[in-house]
């Protein structure tokens, strides 16, 4: 069996590059890496894109469009595609996968829309759970200044006024999943990077 | 608030045939009528058709392109906007729904497919209840004459075993929702006709 990371974290984070350096850093010492990401290429990540996800590749904002349950089980369906097709084949072939955004990501975020966090965890049953997952905790108003940065530029209060419900959530979710473990996400790239490989080693690897 | 109604059975049972024979019956009586099914026509909706229904219309056989899990959010998710756009707005202005299939269908078919009865209640836990769910109930070969008529020739055992499990599957569900009254669907239409409008008569409008 190989081994299933998963970073998280509010938008601006910093997680799609951090995932990149940790692949490099897996395939450096020898493993095969499947480097992936949720929402995924798939039909229903597809479908996410148009009808969920607003202002950009990360903005997910207020989806006026459709109901908050039926974004819920969208995303819930292209994990469980993510899921079958993708992580379990790769792990079973012995490879490290590491996900940008997983399950964690539906539960902060739609919990903080007014789902009930007990009803997001049951439809999430089914998905397979990591060896680790690292979440890149970043003050709101250090994400905005990022956000801002890819042309988001409208609805600034009510993006940010979600951000900070976001991050509580997977603050709360840290200490309910003891595969969640904290890093800070103000610090320079390659401190955080060494910070996740420690954790890598420390964690699964059991190297110090 | 209005009157919701929802027929169920396994393919070829005549559920759209009586749902449409239900809804002129309740315009005649002065009523405004939503005659709606599922899978819907939104987004979800097509592409439930695209990755899931194979062989026509209504012909759902084992969907091996994408997961039961997925398959089972996706129909979940197609429920939910079914919900919150159309059947809550309009049995709030007083409207009669009459829906070809809803939950139940999803228990029924993704039980079948070997999923966890109790996760698929869970993640349709959303759903508003109807007033009166008519299972038109068909022994497993007459169904597989009618779809035959409709042209589903490939794979022939195995959507009779499947359509087998289904029936078994709404009986027993038949047992736990109190709203499901079933009725012998090898009758004549208007039999059948008969039998549902004294249904309806008697569980909701309370007329004898």
């Amino acid at each position: 069996m190989g081994m299933f990371i998963v970073l998280e974290g509010i938008d601006g984070a910093g997680k799609s590059t951090q995932a990149r350096l940790l692949a490099q850093w897996f395939e450096k010492r020898g493993y095969e890496v499947v480097l992936t990401k949720e929402p995924t290429d798939t039909p229903f990540g597809k479908l996410i894109r148009k009808l969920v996800l607003i202002g950009g590749k990360e903005g997910i904002i207020d989806g006026a469009r459709i109901s908050h349950e039926a974004e819920a089980l969208l995303f819930a369906a292209d994990r469980a595609e993510h899921v079958h097709k993708l992580i379990k084949p790769s792990l079973e072939q012995g490879k490290v996968v590491i996900s940008d955004r997983y399950f964690y990501s539906s539960l902060a975020y739609q919990w903080a829309r007014g789902l009930d966090l007990e009803w997001l965890v049951d439809l999430n049953r089914f998905a397979v759970r990591p060896d680790l997952v690292i979440l890149l905790d970043l003050p709101v108003r250090e994400s905005m200044n990022r956000i801002n940065g890819r042309k988001i530029k409208t609805e600034f209060d009510k993006i940010a006024e979600l951000q900070r419900r976001v991050r509580e959530n997977y603050l709360k979710l840290a200490k309910r999943f003891e595969e969640i473990k904290i890093i800070n996400a103000l610090a320079s790239l390659e401190d955080i990077h060494n910070d996740i490989v420690a954790l890598v080693q420390h964690e699964i690897l059991g190297e110090y």
